[in-house]
């Protein structure tokens, strides 16, 4: 790796303390991703795209800085990319996936807070996260109570822009959510100086159109008998797509497709025969979060598909491009963002119908329902999921954990005695 | 006490488990409240209507009943008490202030929710609160993460209402909750068979009006030097104010007032001289959680203040009396409601100022922080409230507990080292 201190050091990082996570990053991704048996080649890219976590992206955007470009942080599935690129800005998925930023985040927000939301307060309050330390704006949104209280403390030390999500699906929400896109333009039009054009965002719209459709044909492989691709390294596809250049993303994606296509021909796969396929179902893993992943893999059991705004969520439903005029492309973008059945909408059934649906289409054998403690939405919502799928003969077992690994023992054996009951 | 057995039955209650409570909450009641020195005389009404707590007003309520007279159950200072009186209903706060319900709360929802939610829906589902048992309705809001999600699982067994309380106070927000208010009109309209005409709506506006107003008649006589009534008879009051009958309780609290206003005058206090005044700040104590304001007064502190649901949010401004239309009093209701200052909203700073004002109209020496766990907005509006009291040199101490007793030695230790700290 080339030696970016000089350029972490300009963006005022606390460069002993991001050595420490620079220290032991590449151990950790070694151990849980280069072992993997049988893996597609395509795969080299994003192990150079993580050995390069804090470098070269980062250099990227500050490269591009230089030439006036802005950054935008973002932290949730529900915040327009398009918006942002179409005024020449660069959005970037923001720190939040390892215990490490803990410490700091616990002198800031309390204990018994997300470790998702604690992890990205103590990686901007700690200086160790490069990411954050480029950006010229971070976008909020109204989803949990964590969240929403979060950008309040981050407000008081960068421009924040919050967008106000609404709780409930209703029509009257989905005219706010328009007005809320609108307002979102408006401030980026704003940060950037730029004002976007009805032809930049239609391009976009079409650009982030396409980089769904590639994360679909991802997907899509993890449906045949034996995938030829572990749901560890899809894992680490999606995560990367938070925040890679969204053409060189498409490109690599493709390619790597090419090859999984070659790979279903041939029936390479990368599991065992007959290994239990597991769908995912709850809260993000954000990048390095790979725990529960690396716990079931290394179970001989397969991950086929994650419902979760690191897995489907983030690419599900295309926004529509039959509109190319200004009114219409918000009034698109906002209702394809609408469509995504977070928990913390009230109600929120379809997304059960989303868990039904998933099962049958990756041909899963058991769910897993995977909560971050203090996630009061999603853990609320596993009675009314575990109620559905019982009804309809699909096993289910919820596992509640944070990032650090002094539980992976005991989720092993809990994992483990689901496996052993599954009808395999 | 009457027999109510036969009434609770008919109510389909767990009549055995419900023994249980009414076996324990008299001595708990008499060890609190009881041994008080130089209680007002007219406390006794309140002690009558808590020894009758699950009896005469649910009678009253279940009388009301057999002439057509609808019951709404609420939980939060948001839902406009207003509405449901105008349309003849009666309005009552549901149970959620003790652990006694946690057992079966915790077969629903998380173990960690928040107690008051897991109380309420402990209450509900094990059938041991009559006052839910005799809701015709209940009624939600959006407010946090928590109640949000507990709707969804009230509204299986129950026709359940959910106000979508906004995010945040813009201009825009202030539209979207008159809205919301016009659409829980209607819905209370449906529910009673009654269309609520200007007149009956101007005359509730009225009498709401005249119990905010006596509270905070009651509440002026703690800002004296020596309090003619405790902290904790007044959190009583108040507790009883959401489910008592609203015309009875005005008569009986300005009675109090009245006595009060003598002992003012004869300087007949309940506290030792120079005992340290507290002002608490943070989460709703519902009925019968007396535990935060029994440590403090029993260790010769007393309690002048609270800045929470169960204290001055819930009768801090009027609604206007100026409109008779129906928009304009819906206009008038909707942004009396908006001015109250909780912590779900993002940002929330008029609290602190509210925190601040209050710390110097009681005189108050310190302010304590006190949070039921898993309340991530009280949580985390702790660091910005510390923050700025600190700057005006304001004591402050966080607090968080729960229902339980078992912290209340290490509660009452951490209370002394702060008590001894202050400027008295």
């Amino acid at each position: 790796m080339a030696d970016y201190r000089e350029m972490w050091s300009l963006l005022d990082m606390d460069l002993e303390k991001h050595d420490e996570l620079c220290a032991v990053l590449p151990e950790f991704y070694g151990e849980i991703y280069m072992d993997q048996k049988n893996r597609p080649e395509g795969m080299n890219y994003f192990n150079m795209v993580v050995s390069e976590i804090h470098g070269l992206r980062v250099k990227e955007l500050n490269d591009g800085k230089k030439d006036g470009k802005k950054v935008v942080g973002t932290f949730c599935v529900f915040v327009p990319d398009e918006i942002i690129t179409a005024a020449g800005a660069v959005s970037v998925g923001l720190c939040a996936g390892s215990d490490f930023w803990h410490p700091d985040g616990e002198k800031i927000v309390p204990k018994n807070t997300c470790p998702l939301v604690k992890a990205a307060v103590g990686a901007y309050f700690g200086k160790t996260c490069p990411y954050f330390q480029s950006c010229n704006l971070i976008v909020g949104e109204t989803t949990c109570d964590a969240k929403k209280k979060a950008w309040e403390i981050f407000s008081k030390e960068i421009d924040t822009h919050v967008m106000e999500l609404p709780q409930m699906k209703r029509e009257k929400n989905e005219r706010h959510w328009e007005e809320e896109v609108a307002l979102f333009k408006e401030k980026i039009e704003e940060v950037t100086g730029h004002t976007i054009t009805e032809e930049e965002l239609y391009e976009r719209i079409k650009l982030h159109n396409e980089k769904r459709s590639v994360l679909k044909r991802l997907y899509d492989f993890r449906k045949v008998d034996n995938p030829p691709i572990s749901g560890k390294d899809v894992l680490l596809i999606t995560q990367i797509a938070f925040y890679d250049d969204p053409k060189r993303f498409i490109e690599m994606t493709n390619k790597l497709c090419d090859e999984l296509e070659e790979r279903v021909k041939e029936n390479s796969g990368v599991y065992e025969k007959d290994a239990p396929r597991l769908l995912i179902t709850g809260t993000p893993m954000a990048i390095p979060n790979w725990k529960m992943h690396h716990i079931i893999e290394t179970s001989n059991a397969a991950v086929v598909a994650e419902e979760t705004c690191t897995g489907t969520k983030y690419f599900k439903n295309l926004v529509s491009e039959e509109e190319k005029d200004m009114e219409g492309m918000i009034k698109n973008l906002a209702s394809r963002y609408m469509k995504t059945n977070c928990a913390v909408f009230t109600p929120n059934k379809n997304r059960i119908d989303d868990i039904i649906n998933m099962y049958k289409e990756y041909k899963a054998d058991g769910v897993i329902y995977y909560s971050l403690p203090f996630c009061t939405c999603y853990a609320a919502e596993y009675m009314s999921v575990k109620e559905a799928l019982e009804k309809e003969g699909i096993p289910v077992i919820m596992i509640e954990t944070g990032y650090g690994l002094e539980d992976a023992g005991q989720i092993k054996t809990r994992l483990e005695a689901f496996l052993e009951m599954l009808d395999k």
